[in-house]
């Protein structure tokens, strides 16, 4: 069990439920962008919300969005200490910082007051290209990463901190499931799972599903990120679908449905996709299948809450947990199984 | 190390790079159609394609298809073993059939026979709607599954079969992680991986990709299908990303690109897409970062062959190895990124 480190108004670690992360991509010192961007994440399901703070306009912009929206918010720094301490004193409820990169530690010393007055704890995130230099001359590759991040966190508790979350980010997969379970077998701080620079919609989704999902089969893993080059939306979507597929989601609707073939006599996959898009968010545990034909269908159906199963002449057997409810015609599939839906609880 | 099996052209297990899989969704009765969309799978990159055949017509009709594809062919034969035997003999490369499910075993010793003479090797095939009912009286699960693959593969070993391809495939990616985990310890036989009815779209992809992905990070499965309801195409790109994301895919392209946040000033996204688009399918070993700014794009760059690295005003750092070659104006990207592609051995 990892530490329990309090972010806003949820936890990381200490068995707290995986929580999901994105980024804005909106000018930070456009605060109106930023604060609708972040409220269209926070209606999607995402629980921490990121935003670059690079400068003194940057930070003054986001106190129009501190206090407006349920999310933990998490200023992300690079490169100014100072606007660590000013993040932390404005409201943040967390700070991204590699203090391994600020050079002079009286400043990491400040940083760290900052947090602690603020209760605000830090994310130490390593990826490739912010590996330690100590380290990188002697290690490499999984090991390095994990090093570094641990260095980085020992300056911390040079200074009696501790809420310390961390990541080893790499856009290789192999690499990044390593260094994650390395710096889990090494120390209790919860980790914020993540494959960096993992590409655009297909590619980067499939990457972050082995990643992330690998690592939460085994038990590694406390909050997730999907990194995706483009809507942030959508990496909010693949976080939660990625928990659901692994039930870490909590109640939640799950569809599976058959990859259809020369025995599936009706257009499956419109219905799929409509019950995929009224269903998304209803808190509910439900499991609804949706299957072709005779061959597979029944077999599924036992195992779901509802099931329809096609048949033919346009007709499809719908089934309620397991047992054949009735026969409906294919174009009334969709109503039928909402109104199911609903009526369950 | 698995038993390796001879399917048409190609080998699965025994060390054979993990080949792909995917099934046509045409009616089989049409070969016409059923050719085609085998062709346009071969062209997609897919190794092995299915094909149900339920009846003589069918089987008939695979006539036209046999001989025309480079890809190997497999025949899914669910209840009448007749066809099995029919499938073994007119010359597709495999056939998918569990003996279990036939009753009589005459029955199963008529198709060993064929498949013998004619060297096919057999699929058995289980998922959660078909497992043994032995089995089920007394096991659950991911047991359940593996032990009733394994009994299965008893019943062709009686009759001195063992060119055998093993498939355990749940909706559920636990239970299909644990099933091929299971049936890898106890047998030699390879394994054919997949989620079963996982879905549409982009739930189906993160279903693959975490159950797939994360055996064959642990070097468990010889061949895979990604089941996705819809266009079979997409279930070989699918395939396909999730080996390379694995480095499995042989020579491929790699592109990375950062999810860009509020630091990036340039329309990342498209550069990415056309690039995805216009490289897919290049047989060359080659990984290209795009990246949105100059925090984390030198790290990134300094790991890829060719990366892009956003500035402002319109204008972007090309890298070739590590090294800036120029800068560009965004809008030349592609082309520039293109062109050092091609001329790359």
């Amino acid at each position: 069990m990892k530490r329990k480190i309090k972010v806003g108004n949820l936890f990381i670690g200490g068995g707290a439920r995986v929580s999901v992360q994105s980024m804005t991509n909106t000018p930070t010192s456009d605060s109106e962008k930023t604060l609708k961007q972040v409220l269209e994440l926070e209606k999607a399901g995402c629980d921490i919300v990121r935003i670059a703070v690079s400068n003194d306009e940057e930070a003054e912009a986001c106190k129009n969005i501190i206090g407006k929206t349920k999310v933990a918010l998490v200023a992300d720094i690079q490169f100014d200490y100072r606007m660590a301490v000013k993040c932390a004193d404005i409201g943040f409820d967390k700070i991204r910082f590699n203090p391994g990169n600020i050079g002079d530690e009286s400043k990491v010393k400040e940083v760290v007051a900052a947090c602690k007055r603020n209760r605000v704890p830090i994310r130490v995130g390593v990826n490739g290209g912010s590996l330690d230099k100590n380290v990188a001359a002697y290690a490499s590759g999984a090991e390095a990463l994990a090093q570094s991040a641990l260095i980085h966190a020992a300056i911390l508790e040079k200074y009696g901190f501790y809420d310390t979350v961390l990541s080893v980010k790499s856009s290789d997969v192999r690499t990044m499931v390593e260094a994650y379970e390395i710096l889990d077998a090494r120390c209790d701080y919860p980790l914020h799972l993540g494959v960096t620079e993992s590409g655009t919609k297909i590619r980067g989704v499939i990457k972050s599903s082995i990643g992330i999902g690998s690592l939460l089969l085994k038990g590694i893993g406390d909050t997730v990120r999907v990194s995706l080059t483009g809507d942030p939306l959508r990496e909010v979507e693949a976080a939660r679908l990625i928990l659901s597929a692994l039930n870490l989601n909590g109640d939640c609707v799950e569809i599976v449905s058959c990859p259809t073939c020369s025995r599936c006599n009706y257009d499956m996959e419109p219905i799929v996709d409509e019950l995929e898009k009224k269903l998304y968010g209803l808190k509910k545990k439900l499991k609804i299948a949706v299957m072709g034909c005779v061959v597979n269908g029944p077999g599924e159906a036992a195992d779901a809450d509802i099931a329809l199963c096609g048949g033919k002449n346009g007709k499809a057997a719908l089934y309620l947990k397991g047992k054949v409810l009735k026969t409906v015609p294919v174009s009334d599939a969709v109503s039928e199984i909402l109104a199911l839906a609903e009526k369950m609880s």
